[in-house]
């Protein structure tokens, strides 16, 4: 059975067991992972297409200029093209899907979207009730199967070739944003779908900003520069961070690269099935905050990567999942000093009944 | 007075006239257009920040990753940090601001959102309403500023001379995915913040799909190859498109190509401030249609550009806005044949009293 057709399965069973005739799918990565239909949204605002599955029907609808595309992608489901937009064809949708209980994607659908859907029914007198849902296709999409972890694989395989590729040619002078273009270049022509988000290079002061967006500051020897970076391929992301230096840093800035490496390793040697994410948090935030920086590691250890870059589960102080095998979780701590610099540090962990397995190869970490 | 000041101060009247004591801003284009922050969202799903106006308060919130980013970029405003979400911190700030009546941007925030910030509400007892609005900074954002045409001007400035310099290096045996990749890294390198949408290169039958996503199909002579592409400088976003050809293509492609200009350049020496956007598209669209070309024009006749790439107007069969000076928006009517390939051709033109300034410079046409 081919891997949507076995994806579609077991959202009916879900569907089933939570009592609704049907689902809306929206969110662009939940129906890729049902039907493979790769388009992306040209806006988060304007969807390319919504997926719609009953027990006995699987409808994609979409408008005009995806119709070629959607029939091509997707010749085990119906295509149905509206002409306006979803909303407007809702009611005929409906009919003809003779489904009454409609759960919708209530973390992706926007509150006008549901409001209007729910004013078409009203008005049309149609036995129809809207059902929020939240992580139907999540919750699936949560564990790994094989065919997934061999493109997070490949995906990480090609953000290390790029890494590789790129270290020799960082030299002082060079600006941030120029790097970062030379990273997504790169990422893109060797064999990438995309970018999976686009490059962070943060250099020196800018280091501290966890979420920098890359400057035309110039990149200075011996100082910290983040280089945070991820390809998708097939559809899969990978997300990957190293602090490089050119040059010898200072001790200051050595200590915190001490303390967020020993953390991470901590965290990758102990990580396992069967541990809340809470705790699996702590192991690396526990370290860090013995040695005085707690309060400079302000985000969460890591998250869930697959579809999407951050997707379930989050691991952070307060998260309860229960970590399962064939998750795919990042671990990057990091420590962010105002003003001075940060170091963050990102692999990505395959979890196992009695440990994780790091899928990275690359092994750029000082030695400090 | 500051652009973001004297933008804040037309969203208080507004906010008076709709008897809102405050609006969280959710959406990045907004949120950039009343404070100039520069940071975009990682993901659709996740925030890089809410705005919260009131009429004597100015308050941005956001988390940890982002805090010195917002007290760099927003001195004239309050930064608060949450530590999980902004839900779990509603309370702390509705109580700080001492606000009832609280929008909301109903076309962005999801219903999970909103029914989780209902949910506190609800659970502090506090007398607080939520109130889906639409398009309360939209509005603002329809007609553009001295400022805001120069960016895009700029913007377009910028995306012109990247397809000038791609053109010459145009050749049969290219793929659509190299071209497309050139034509981002172009962009971005010579000055852009950022492409305004992944460009789009369709050759052959490809170019029969308005939206497709450049393929590794090899270019070849005489077919049509669609160039839709576009830069964001200072935010604001150009989109421009261009069919061209290496080599004469077959009578056909001549044909549709001829009746898509023609409608183009109708529409453009037409299309005026005080008209509907339905007539406005029906200029280019009766033209189509007589040509019996009507049912192979499956998209609008074009949109807003601004802050983001689509944005009102919406000038389509069925829009009822009236266009005003000032706006800026795309006139670019196609034709597709399935199978056989398409035409599409687009200007952006700032409406004036009387007519409409096409802002491109670029006048790669072809007098077939």
């Amino acid at each position: 059975m081919g891997i949507y057709k076995s994806r579609i399965l077991g959202l009916r069973a879900k569907l089933k067991s939570e009592a609704l005739d049907t689902i809306l799918v929206s969110s662009p990565e939940n129906r890729r992972y049902l039907s493979g239909f790769t388009a992306i949204d040209p806006q988060p605002t304007e969807s390319s297409g919504f997926l719609l599955i009953t027990q006995d029907q699987a409808l994609f609808a979409t408008d005009f200029r995806y119709k070629i595309q959607a029939e091509k992608e997707l010749p085990q489901l119906e295509v149905f093209i509206y002409e306006k937009g979803l909303v407007e064809s809702l009611e005929t949708i409906v009919k003809r899907l003779n489904v009454q209980r409609v759960g919708f994607e209530s973390t992706h659908l926007t509150y006008a979207l549901f409001e209007k859907s729910r004013e078409v029914f009203a008005e049309s007198q149609l036995p129809v009730e809207l059902v929020p849902t939240q992580g139907i296709v999540e919750d699936m999409r949560i564990i790994k199967d094989p065919h997934e972890v061999h493109a997070i694989e490949m995906s990480l395989e090609l953000t290390e070739r790029v890494f590789e590729e790129i270290i020799p040619t960082i030299k002082p002078g060079m600006t941030e944003k120029q790097l970062s273009l030379q990273i997504e270049y790169l990422i893109k022509t060797r064999g990438a779908e995309d970018v999976a988000f686009p490059p962070i290079v943060a250099s020196g002061p800018n280091s501290s900003m966890p979420h920098a967006t890359p400057t035309d500051r110039e990149i200075q020897a011996y100082e910290p520069i983040i280089i945070d970076m991820g390809a998708k391929f097939e559809g899969y992301c990978s997300d990957m961070t190293r602090t490089i230096f050119v040059g010898e840093p200072e001790e200051k800035i050595k200590e915190i690269y001490r303390i967020v490496r020993k953390a991470q390793l901590h965290a990758i040697q102990n990580i396992r099935a069967g541990m809340k994410t809470k705790m699996a948090d702590a192991l690396a935030r526990d370290i860090i905050t013995q040695e005085g920086y707690g309060d400079y590691f302000g985000h969460s250890l890591g998250h869930g990567v697959g579809l999407a870059t951050h997707e379930a589960p989050r691991i952070n102080k307060s998260s309860e999942t229960t970590l399962k095998e064939n998750m795919v979780v990042t671990i990057e701590p990091g420590i962010y000093l105002p003003e001075i610099g940060g170091v963050r540090l990102e692999n990505m962990v395959l979890i196992k009944k009695d440990g994780a397995t790091v899928l990275n190869k690359n092994e750029h970490f000082y030695d400090f």
